[in-house]
Order: C-alpha cells, then sequence, then structure tokens
C-alpha cells in the first residue's frame, strides 16, 4: 500500500471514528463518513467492506496502537505487582485521552452482532495476555496466590476496567474521576491476588 | 391488570425472550414474537409500545424475580465476606438456570441503543446497591479496608461478572466452569477487601 493509500484509509477511519461517535453505529451513514473524510463513496469500498468492517478496523487499529504504549508501560514497572497497577493506569490515561475512540469501541462496537457473534479478536486476546502473563509472573516469584486462575482473573478485571469505561462515558465523565477508579481497581486486584 | 392479561403479558414476554435468543434483537420481527405467544400482533401493541420496550420489560422482570432471590440468598449468608459470596454464587447459578434470558438481557439489550443510551435502569441499580450496602456493612464491622469506595468497587464487581457471564455465552459455554469462575472471583473480592 503506497503512503498516500494508507493516509486515505486513516482518514477514513478517523473519519468513521467521528462519525459514529456523534449518530450512533446504526445511524451513520457511509456517505457522511466520505464527506468528512474527503473521499468519494466508492473509495470507501476500496478498503473496506461495509460499515461492520470500518468498525472492526477502528478496533484493530486502537487496539494495535495501545497494545505497543501498554507494553512499554508495564515494562517500565518493577514487580509484578507493580507492573498490574501500571497496565489499569493505562487502560484509563487512554480513556481520557482518547474517549470518542474509546466511546465507539465501547459502545458502538456491541451494536455490530457481526462483531459480537463471530469475530475473533486475536489482537485483543494478545493485549489481555499481557495481565494473564503478569499473573503467572507473579505466581512463579511467590507474590501472588497459586491458586488464582490466571485466565479468569484476567477476564474479571477487563470486565471492570469496561464497566467502569462504559459508565464513565454515559453518565458524561462526572460520575466517578478516572484516576480514582484506577487506583482503586489495581488495589483491589493486587490485593486480591496477593499469596 | 386481570389475571388473564397477566398470563397473556407474560406468555408475550416469554415468546420474546425465546426470540430474541435465537434470531437476535434486530432480526426478531413483532409477528414472530406474536405467532410464538399465540396472539394477534395487534395485541402485542396493548402491553408494549415497541420492541425495544419489550426488551426492556424483560430486563425488569428478570432483575426483579433476581433482586428478590438474591436478597433471600445473601440474607443466609453470616459475614459480609460470606455474603459477598452468596452474591457471586447466585448471579452465576441464576446464568446457568437461565441462559437463553441471560443472553438477551447481557448481549442482545446491548444492542438496543434506547437502552444504552436513555434507559435508567433503577431496579438494576438496586440489585447492585446490595454490592455497596455490604461493603459499607464489612466496613463498619472492621473487615473491609476503609480505603475501598464502595461506588467503584461494585461497578468493578459487576464487570467481572458481567464478562465472565457474556464469555461463557460467547463459548458456548465450553471455556469456563462458571462455579469455578464464582469462587475465583468471590475470593479476588473477598482478599481484595479485606482491612
Amino acid at each position: 500500500m503506497t503512503n498516500r493509500s494508507l493516509d486515505k484509509k486513516e482518514r477514513i477511519l478517523e473519519a468513521a471514528t467521528r462519525t459514529f461517535a456523534e449518530k450512533g453505529f446504526f445511524n451513520a451513514k457511509i456517505s457522511e463518513i466520505a464527506r468528512q473524510a474527503e473521499v468519494a463513496d466508492g473509495t470507501i469500498y476500496l478498503y473496506f467492506k461495509n460499515k461492520d468492517d470500518i468498525l472492526i478496523q477502528i478496533f484493530e487499529y486502537m487496539v494495535e496502537r495501545h497494545l505497543e504504549n501498554i507494553r512499554q508501560a508495564v515494562a517500565k514497572g518493577g514487580s509484578p505487582e507493580e507492573k498490574i497497577r501500571m497496565f489499569v493506569r493505562h487502560h484509563f490515561s487512554t480513556v481520557e485521552k482518547f474517549p470518542k475512540l474509546v466511546e465507539v469501541i465501547t459502545i458502538e462496537l456491541r451494536q455490530s452482532s457481526k462483531f459480537m457473534k463471530e469475530y475473533v479478536p486475536k489482537k485483543f486476546f494478545n493485549y489481555l495476555g499481557i495481565v494473564s502473563d503478569l499473573i503467572i509472573e507473579g505466581q512463579a516469584s511467590g507474590v501472588f496466590r497459586e491458586d488464582a486462575d490466571p485466565e479468569i482473573t484476567k477476564q474479571a478485571l477487563w470486565g471492570s476496567l469496561s464497566e467502569v469505561t462504559v459508565l464513565w462515558l454515559k453518565t458524561r465523565k462526572k460520575r466517578f474521576d478516572l484516576q480514582t477508579c484506577g487506583e482503586q481497581i489495581a488495589e483491589l486486584y493486587i490485593r486480591g491476588l496477593r499469596a
């Protein structure tokens, strides 16, 4: 893919993110996305199969970028406990930095039944895999309980992060201070895992 | 409302639950729900405004029934720790008992943007309020940490329960044993909250 077409694709993804956030996934029209991206309607179909496909590619783009950042952030932590705290903090700081994008991938994405029922989010599994790896690391070094299941704990933590994120987005960011949420959730899981 | 019309309404709610679970919220047709409930299409509009309204009433009906059961189950627990374990266990045993209903209210409900953006689930707040009350009770009796925020912790726990539930439903119940999930999650939060 040439630089120019990569630009165009990114422009479409950015315009689609804004459009989905403003109008919702169902009400958003391809023609509106094209207008915002300043491309012809037909151009969109050179890069994407349909609206679901745009949404899924927004998700993949976000996870990919986020994945690299979080790997770097976690690497700075010392102990497995500290790294889990980093992971949680980083999640919420991303939410604060990109609220529209996060709104699209947490609220609108669930409205794509293609995504909910068929899509296998491999990159997202890699992202969550960071957590189970940290738990296994902590168990190996004796700081975390042997009887904590890394897979279930990883899903439980993800549930906590995404639930609080959705609530924050739905209540127009007023109900909770996200940094406080991050410290609270990190503390719960670190203590909950401690040997 | 007479007994007979209450029957009819319940029959429609049950038929709608089956239809939503089988076809998905978007593909489900009012006429199909009417056929399954053995009522005329028009009868449905005597009780419900539209498809979103049926879905929301399924949710309310479920929460109401569940709320009473869980209050009784939690009342049997002794310490606040034990009561939190009861709450978690009860959640997953309900999921195991009513998988179709739970599928509709966890997966399909999110596809109703009316529900996601406008509906204020007061009864559901009462249900979650059980958790924050238990945390406050535990803090008062000195078993839980004073610095744990009951509101954030309640949302975090709810996120864990619903995330694992969705995963269990999506993976056709094979990936996790729900009872193990319940014990794992209860243990995490009880230890995480402990003073």
